[in-house]
């Protein structure tokens, strides 16, 4: 694998693409990151190699692409599969990591709204992701250090992008992540000391300028 | 494995269900099955069992339960792994099989209509049936006689649910998926030649019926 040509099609604030980013820094795989500049168009590049979703995360392994984010994970599990495992060995909790990890996508519908609706509407929509967060943080985290147990994993890389939204949502919707689920926010906290989140996560500021810069241009603010 | 326990709550019109009967059949599993009537009410097992979702289909192996079709097919390939594989062995082949499996779901879109809208409005949402058939005709399937090329596998249990349901759309809408898509029309009736998938699949004459009575009941007809 040392001649391996890896190849990211990513854009930064993505929480699907910091996935990716999080599991190839989990498995020290170095890569080209391709950043696609979605304010504006999509690459022929990306039109090539995701002609069905035209989205990103793509990883492109020597020539073949890779899409939608859950799939290049656990692609890259199986492919690195030496180091850092991230998905368990054993088949129940596979299927509960894998369970967990589809049901972060549901964090997505509240945050898809940013982009189209005025601040009070996006506010007034707020539980739809207090809700997931407590249930997320009841029946899958709960005194656990990580969403598997002792070792960073699957639903840990799924979850760990929108954190970095988490500051975007709060400021907007004035209201702290922390004081309704304490536990994810000390599980975020933990996984930020990781050096293959720290790095590879969109900075929680910047992701908040170009949104309030956005909804200002949209007529939204 | 031959002292497990399986058991499996459906409700028979669910293409959903179907992907978890036909892998159990394939991998010539036993098991009970425990109908769920959705036309009613939900029973405390499934609630009990699925209390995130509160759908079918669930597995429940020797008192554990798994939730979410593709989750649950994935486990019994795993599980069972010494029969009948589902997912191809090279990781780019799964890669591959579970972005075309996913990609199946987007049937559901058009299909979740046929409980709510008019007669009218369905028959113009036919595009939504037929395109992404017809992506999955060109781009996944081609002269392949399977999704995955010789053996009936993942991305054929995907899809073959949303088979059964074919006759209910065409009558309808009055159209001819054999028409707009001959290959995939063509692959159905190779995989009902299995008697994986022929036992395992609701009748399509049946579902029919009581999709027209539900419709006609709830003033849709």
């Amino acid at each position: 694998m040392e001649n391996d040509e890896v190849i990211l099609l990513d854009f930064w604030p993505s929480m699907f693409g910091m996935r990716v980013r999080v599991a190839l820094a989990e498995k020290a795989i170095e890569y080209e990151y391709k950043e696609e500049d979605l304010f504006s168009s999509k690459s022929p590049t990306l039109l090539k190699m995701n002609p069905i979703h035209k989205k990103i995360p793509v990883l492109i392994h020597n020539g073949k692409p890779v899409c939608e984010s859950f799939v290049v994970v656990e692609y890259i599990d199986e492919v690195w599969k030496d180091k850092a495992p991230l998905l368990p060995s054993d088949p129940y909790e596979r299927s509960q990591a894998r369970f967990w990890a589809s049901y972060t996508d549901k964090l997505y519908d509240f945050g898809r709204r940013i982009w189209t609706v005025k601040r009070e509407e996006f506010v007034e929509g707020k539980k739809d992701l207090i809700d997931p967060l407590k249930l997320l943080e009841e029946a899958a985290l709960g005194d656990k250090p990580y969403f598997g147990g002792e070792s960073f994993g699957f639903v840990d890389i799924a979850l760990i992008g929108f954190y970095s939204w988490f500051y975007t949502y709060e400021t907007i919707c004035n209201f702290s992540i922390e004081a309704e689920c304490p536990k994810i926010a000390a599980w975020g906290k933990r996984c930020m000391k990781r050096e293959s989140v720290s790095k590879s996560l969109a900075d929680s500021r910047k992701i908040y300028e170009v949104i309030i810069e956005f909804r200002k241009k949209n007529g939204l603010e």
